[in-house]
């Protein structure tokens, strides 16, 4: 597939995600860390006008000069932006402005790529773009999810959505020796800056759970008290569930005795073999000092993927998000990419149902602050 | 005009207000103060189901069971209802099917009012619906151009709105000597249970400014330092003027060292002779306590306004919103328009040119807290 | 008694209040609204000579400079001054260095006020710095029950304390006829000036309760639900309630099935024929709604007031406090005594257990937020 | 030494540190991270009495029963316990008492480890309250130089404090070549759960440097605009110094054009050889990012300690404080020591002016979250 290949079927993509969506879903953010899909869809493109077109595309003209405001992220090496808690105020322009914002801009880079197809320095911020919009593909839908829930008539985004589903094919545990691994991106093609440099690490031996916890494992650990004993939760995981009156995981509520949840197919009963999602990394900690086992670190978890069944869930690992040896962050606008974010996080690996095919690799690092569980996350547990 | 066609004039002319707007445009809830045209254009149908067809109109079906829910403002005894500050998360159900409970609930209340013309016990109700509907028509402007004021590109509601240039028509002051006044509606007709009982008050002499405060005079004050000196204020004036950084009227802001304006008809200059607006019960009182005047008293207001030139501008008294000697709140429901509001408020008099012509009346009480400014208020001195 | 007289009486007054005090009892804050009794103890001080000694009494040299700054409480005109919820940060200077600036203030009082007997400019302030002082000796007492009540071993403040039990004298409606009545001081004497102008107002007839509820009363409001039912409260109440989880008077909690309260005398049981205390605006209102009464105004009270037992709890009426007709600011600091408070707040009238003898007067206007309760505040009844 | 001997110098040096503070100083807690100087007293002990006198001399009878709820700090399995946030509010007991129970509980221990002198059980867990009094003597200072700052009156606590003005003994910086290391407590004594399990890390080369960062260093990084510069700040950094405004160090004012600070011996010039103090993470990360290079991890630093001037500033690492391999959380009350506080808190090594005397250790982990800086922290570079 050439680079405009992927370049059109990416941005197709986003768009078939919103075709299911009517004009009034596009605006609402009920919370700051969600963002309105007619952001998305503007902020993807905004990136490629941004960071490509602007610079590498000889005459060409900005869409609107006041997008760059409207939609760029947090990018302080561009210049002033909407705060991010403000997004919900951008009534104009109309979703299908931003249509023809799309159009134009795709129509552009279908010119720019055409013109220099063999491989030169844009290429590379390209590839970044189409990954970057794949990234934002999956927040679109945890997106809608979280604005959908907000509505007190649970609206239903696609009866064909089924990945609250979705079940553990393997079992067991997998059994890891002590020793020096090699850890980050190596091959060929794209990573993200935040996977590099390759480097040593140490391991001791450890075991790791082939399946991930499902339903049932999940409810057992709240019919035995979970949520009210202190004893399994870090302290600052017990003051968030007492100060948020947290008692399951997100989009879980129980009517007559059973717990149901909201999925993008509508309020649904729990199913217990379908594996868990939607907890944070306190609820996880908490699950896995309940069963006197541990989450993996994101090293353990780089050294035993090739031998695992993922994808389902973005995995909690038990590392924070911190910057591997050698890591330096890229001059300008696009080192704010990845770099800026190193504090106060946890590193998730994997990837979920909500993650384009062969976007996610077992050297990315996703990263959420412990208390966030709007993703589709879950939990491996591991020993020793 | 019949009770029938004042239903049907009022109905229509809160969709005209909304015939200029964008799909998007009818969802933002930028602060909890403010609400979507979409939830007004529902909330005011609701009214009429609520209190009227479900009780009234024998063999009714309501529209949707949720829509109670989701469309009661604030009457704890119809039930449980959406939070105020959470109005900006109702995506679905669409315009298009408000639109529809429009349609339903008019139908519906044609046939009611057709079958019962002759005056009967719904029809003090209807009309207190169309007084209810006309108050959320004065809202639904404010409230469109508090949310197009949050995008930062400032939409323009339609270029022929011109209500911030309106001007003075008389000057002078009126004189009004000591003694006892009649107070309350006491005409036949509809006026709302705040207005009530009639009664006396003893009043000292004193005289009230024909004009209200202009732009020109307001900016003297902003240029003698109004902002800056804490003897001008109340104490929680100072307090908020100091904690929010105010230093001039709502939807001002100075641009190459010249005032402007945010308005529905985009950004203007500001208008030397125009009357100031936007402003809070602090600055008005401020304001009169730098021109070594004061604001009328509701009471004093009351007994001018008929020799005074009103309507533009929603006056601020120095007045409480207190309840009146004999007051008593309505059973039910419906005694919970106004009664329960009536602490820490100031009270309004007058009428903007937001309010729907007819609407008010000398005796017509309106009332905000004392940092709220996104109505068309203004400013009227008193002495002695 | 002579103005020299009455200044030792009331300085003595004050420090014998604070006999049984610990050191340790003289510094904490625990809330903003409450000030640590070594910060009473030093302001009334810093008042004498800050608008006495500095002014009119040649030569004086200030104590120490860092006082004006430390024991200001909110006089703008003055100069820069410590937060007031800063005040509880003020370990040094200790208790015993605030003890000789007493007594150095009082030594040069004493010199002026000897050097100057015969009725001059000063003299006036004097009266004002003694009503001021006695002012603090009512909020030391209520500021001390409230530290003390934060502390988990609810230490004793004197076993003699017995306010909280006081009962009534009298009973039944007095019925006062409708007219004209003067309003405001009149008298020779020292009045604050919001007690001025004097002037008129239009009363409609009422009747007022001789006695003031009493804990068995208030506690069958409580036990008819009156804490669950959002009819009998104000809409900022009934969020006051529900946001505080407010479900008895401050300082009452249940032990073993029976209602205890916090007294500056320990823990006791709820005394069935005590007058009630430290209740809200918000909770007498819903009390008297409860009751199908009202609260009275501020003006039917001081009507009513020679013929009524007053004394034992500030009484809340349902009057906002704002200025009187004519009311004017003094210039300079003295002028921020009263007026820039006239806003959110109510009348409360009378005096309580806690007030000196003879400081209070049927003219005088008391005033809180409608929030605030921990003042021996009390119900009293009117009707019609 | 015997332990009785240690357990008496450590409870003696507590005493001391004490001695210079008056009656008031002990009871202000100005923000809920810093403890009053008497409850520090008062908690210290309650470590001895509840977790060695009630379990292990038999027929000890505990001094007052509200202490264990007065004096728990923060172990939820030993029972209720007063919010972090009211220490300030326990006036009673007094000082004097505290001091009677301090004795009480001595006279006690030193009856118990006089019958018992050969190694036994509780004598791991008198170790473990010996370590723990140190950590407090130094919350102690750190606590004081808070509480005393926050009077606008900055009072001295001791001439004799000269520690901001330590300097560096050496300079240079020390080469580490690649390779796998130890890392971990394996040697006989006292050491803390967190320094457990010892085990190996690998590590690429890199070179660390011998000397702190100077007053005159960082100096250099505020002129050179670092608080304005957002590409130096992670972006919760950025964050973090645009809300509180940050621009200096803690304790940091310019007077008349002139740095100065605050410090245990009153207000000082900066002197620019000494080494920097009261640095939060952020700023230790940016002020490292504007010198391109970096923080060390911890175990980048325990493997470098032997060579390394240490002792004078805790050091920021750009390590997050999580568990070592192997680490459990030990059952019971003790096990809440330290492993619930792993999450959002990053690692400092080595020690300060205010650690006693042989406290600290090169395994030793201290930990405060990012934007904590009340402690004597400072910054050391790594580069590579």
């Amino acid at each position: 597939m050439t680079l405009l290949d992927q370049y059109h079927s990416a941005r197709k993509h986003t768009e078939q995600l919103c075709s299911l969506l009517h004009p009034e879903d596009y605006v609402p953010q009920p919370v700051s860390f969600v963002s309105p899909p007619k952001w998305h869809l503007a902020h993807t493109t905004w990136f490629f006008e941004e960071f490509i077109l602007k610079k590498y595309l000889a005459g060409y003209t900005v869409f609107n000069e006041d997008f760059c405001f409207l939609f760029n992220s947090y990018y302080n090496n561009v210049g002033k932006r909407v705060l991010r808690e403000n997004r919900g105020s951008i009534t104009r322009p109309a979703t299908s402005t931003v249509m023809k914002y799309r159009n134009y801009v795709d129509m552009h880079m279908e010119l720019l790529l055409q013109m220099k197809a063999e491989k030169t320095d844009f290429h590379d911020l390209t590839e970044m773009g189409i990954n970057h919009e794949q990234q934002h593909q999956e927040l679109l839908l945890t997106d809608i999810k979280y604005i959908f829930s907000c509505n007190p008539i649970s609206p239903v985004y696609s009866d064909e959505v089924e990945w609250e589903n979705q079940q553990n094919e393997s079992s067991g545990f997998l059994t890891i020796s002590e020793g020096v691994y090699g850890i980050g991106f190596e091959e060929d093609g794209f990573c993200f800056d935040n996977e590099l440099a390759p480097h040593k690490v140490y391991l001791q031996p450890f075991e790791i759970e082939n399946a991930l916890v499902t339903n049932a494992q999940y409810l057992e650990f709240m019919e035995a008290g979970g949520y009210e004993n202190f004893n399994y939760w870090l302290d600052e995981g017990w003051k968030w569930v007492n100060e948020n009156k947290i008692n399951s995981p997100l989009y879980w509520h129980k009517a007559d005795g059973k717990w149901q949840h909201y999925t993008l197919a509508g309020i649904q009963d729990i199913h217990p073999n379908a594996i868990v999602t939607h907890v944070s990394f306190y609820e996880a900690a908490a699950y896995a000092e309940w069963k006197k086992m541990r989450l993996p670190t994101e090293f353990e978890w780089e050294v035993a993927a090739p031998s695992l069944d993922w994808g389902k869930r973005w995995e909690w690992t038990h590392s924070a998000y911190l910057p591997y040896p050698g890591f330096r962050k890229t001059e300008g606008a696009v080192g704010e990419y990845n770099g800026k974010f190193m504090i106060n996080q946890m590193v998730l690996r994997g990837g979920s149902c909500a993650t384009p095919p062969h976007h996610s690799r077992t050297t990315y690092r996703n990263f959420f602050h412990p208390e966030e569980r709007w993703q589709f996350n879950g939990i491996r547990l591991a020993k020793l």
